[in-house]
């Protein structure tokens, strides 16, 4: 396990383009990827928006399979992956709700899961309920595991596409202004995109959330310790008028339990709507994790800044990205 | 919005096999389709029945991504969907119960979701438990859909298959006489079957059902309006003995609640049995649309006659011509 | 049905590899394989140990179409056999849960459904609750039929891949010492790998069982009819010595209904830990069929001689051998 561990964190002067090799054995969380690597990532994704039907592209994977292992669903996630491994002439192999596979069925650890569909597959793709469940997947598996999402923890790949998105519409990552709003306290999205954007020189971050939901404090030190300007705001006119990104979140009633009063009161409070984009900047972009319920209203669709579906669609090539790479290298 | 629905119906002088072009964008309704449309779909469905394993046409497909959406299960239609579109050398991203992915789970709109999935994909199949879904989705998409069933809507690409296997097992569609048995309330099936019936010249039905789920009013009007001859019988000895084909359909327990003894008495009342075949002409066949229960008798599947897992397979066909019309034109 | 009945048992003398076919239709049973016939096939598995990515024979499949129906979700045995059937250059059409396609759902008979799922592929593998399903699909169907698990009734490819995992770690199936060890009154695992056995010389087997799940009288009288030397003992640690196979498997806790209590005394009853593999010879292997609660611990993992994690590797070598040998011969 020493010289997996040795891979989880590359540091720049790893990252060898000539070379060939992607310094990640797997994807596991956020923490893996600094400003250089990120570039990469961003670099073959850009190729990947490029690769034609049936051209010679199309074709790197091929011969390849990978596994979609997914504890709890999510279609989206898992349609995005297949795709990509498709997009790139791999094969899928799937399973939409492995835990009848595991413990909840008959008491199977997932590591003694992995060893067995390790021998199936060239990749997997592990999407989990338990925090910390891809890096232990990871610890006993021989192939790449890529995370999924693993509960509250990370969503890494989620993480890239929101990063390569902004670099996609904005056109570049540092000296921006970003507005985070909605729950902050939950989303794992808004905390690991956070994370990433402190990476880069003169980010400012302005949270704007509903005060049950609020960021907490390790990301704020995060950012104070890494010099990144961050505030927080009840004002979304405002942020909008300030910002080149705002990033909209759905409040999740999961959250609340029996508690329908305070879903109700912060799920109403910041919408994007017409006024907000009427403040938002030209060349400014909304975007969203998806799905979205009402926080975002649907007259915004239509707005070339509406960017939430361009940013999903990111996801595909971030995926194709991560996959080739992984199996292939640069 | 506008220019998808002027391609909803497609006029017989735009059907156009020179140009190559297939003149509908999305399957939605079987009141898209005239005979002549028909007529060309059926041409290129009889060529599909020929394609051989690994020859050329086997590939026409190739490189093109099928998703299928799928919130309520039907495994029939699903697989048949998706062996058409690997026979073509197409790929497949399956989702058998989208349910979890929208509205019923976090409160996404099946119109975000289709913008996210035509990102991932080439065409959409789409089944869904509302009436009038297919269009929904579609008026949003920039991808083909075909409908694979909407609730209590339309089912179109099973009216085509009836109608193909009528073309393929009798040898033509004009001057036949048809009996339609069963559940003609709430068959969509029997509905859509009669209401293309109705293009075609010299057609004679004849509606054999109890009382309780006697065909509506809406579609007798419909055929009298174009002069179609149709009587309703409650001999299905004679009506048999008379009909080129007899198309019977499952009484739907499900439609009766708790009214068991309704369903009871509707169910054992029409059944295709040995009696029954001895009063067939011997050109004539037996047509279902499967499951079928006991409302055909075992018997009778050995009957060269009995067409009802020809009919099945002849939905591979249509779906392999639907799919490649949509996708690479005639 | 005549013609079929004919294929479930191969004499040796059927099977030709000259002539290049393969004797058997539709593999649903133990009983079908004779040495001659296991040997062929294991030779091809080992054969497919050897195909390489886009290699020519990673192709032998290609334009194959598999549907695997299972009426019970069975991941593990699911997705070895689709990454078989890849693996080969195949396609695949994936029913997880095929409950709510029949019976259960609409009350459509398993055959009615074979009848149409053969329409759609060009081999059905399928699991289902009920013994004896696999040979009543047979009876209908025009294609190959795999027995993947039919309730507590058979599962000949795990006994085919028990077998050959032997074969593989000891060098020689004549001439060996097996300990059974756990559940062997409801495993059918065991079962089947006891009558398989009992076809060659020299063979001794040992069965370690808590008193309530011991070996069945059956099972016994014929190892015994076939000159098998058995026996049976409460000392695991002394079977381990003498043996060059100790087969353990789970205590099933679904067997023991509310008895929660005969469920845990059984269960802690024979562990395979270090103690054990101390006494185990150097050449020796611990196989398991799979899910493994803690009748294994995990510091056996890493002892070169558990060999469960291959054994399950070599159930992908198995499923590519006999889906090749059912579809295109030796």
């Amino acid at each position: 396990a020493k010289q997996r561990d040795d891979t989880l964190v590359a540091s720049a002067d790893t990252v060898s383009t000539e070379t060939g090799k992607f310094p990640l054995q797997h994807i596991l969380e956020a923490q893996q990827f600094d400003t250089e690597l990120l570039n990469s990532i961003f670099q073959v994704a850009r190729e990947m928006e490029e690769v034609e039907r049936n051209s010679e592209g199309s074709q790197v994977l091929k011969g390849y399979l990978m596994a979609t292992l997914f504890y709890e669903p999510s279609t989206r996630t898992r349609l995005s992956f297949e795709s990509a491994m498709k997009r790139l002439g791999g094969e899928v192999l799937t399973t939409e709700n492995a835990r009848e596979f595991s413990s909840a069925a008959k008491g199977e650890t997932l590591e003694d899961t992995m060893r067995t569909v390790e021998g199936y597959s060239d990749i997997i793709v592990l999407r989990h309920f338990e925090s910390g469940a891809a890096r232990k997947a990871a610890a006993v598996s021989n192939i790449p595991v890529i995370n999924a999402g693993d509960g509250p923890g990370q969503h890494p790949t989620q993480a890239l596409l929101d990063m390569y998105t902004i670099q996609r519409e904005i056109g570049h990552l540092d000296n921006i202004k970003v507005g985070l709003v909605g729950d902050l306290a939950n989303g794992r999205t808004v905390r690991s995109l956070a994370y990433l954007l402190a990476k880069y020189t003169g980010v400012q971050i302005y949270f704007v959330a509903p005060d049950v939901v609020k960021m907490k404090d390790d990301i704020k030190q995060y950012l104070t310790s890494r010099n990144v300007h961050w505030e927080e705001s009840s004002d979304l006119l405002e942020v909008a008028a300030n910002c080149d990104v705002v990033y909209q979140t759905r409040i999740q009633r999961e959250r609340f339990g029996d508690r329908v009063d305070l879903y109700n009161e912060a799920r109403g409070k910041y919408i994007v709507d017409t006024k907000v984009m009427s403040m938002l900047p030209e060349h400014g972009v909304i975007l969203h994790p998806l799905p979205r319920l009402d926080e975002i209203t649907v007259e915004v669709d239509s707005d070339p800044r509406a960017a939430y579906f361009r940013q999903a669609k990111n996801g595909l090539y971030i995926r194709m990205a991560l996959l080739k790479l992984l199996l292939q290298g640069y």
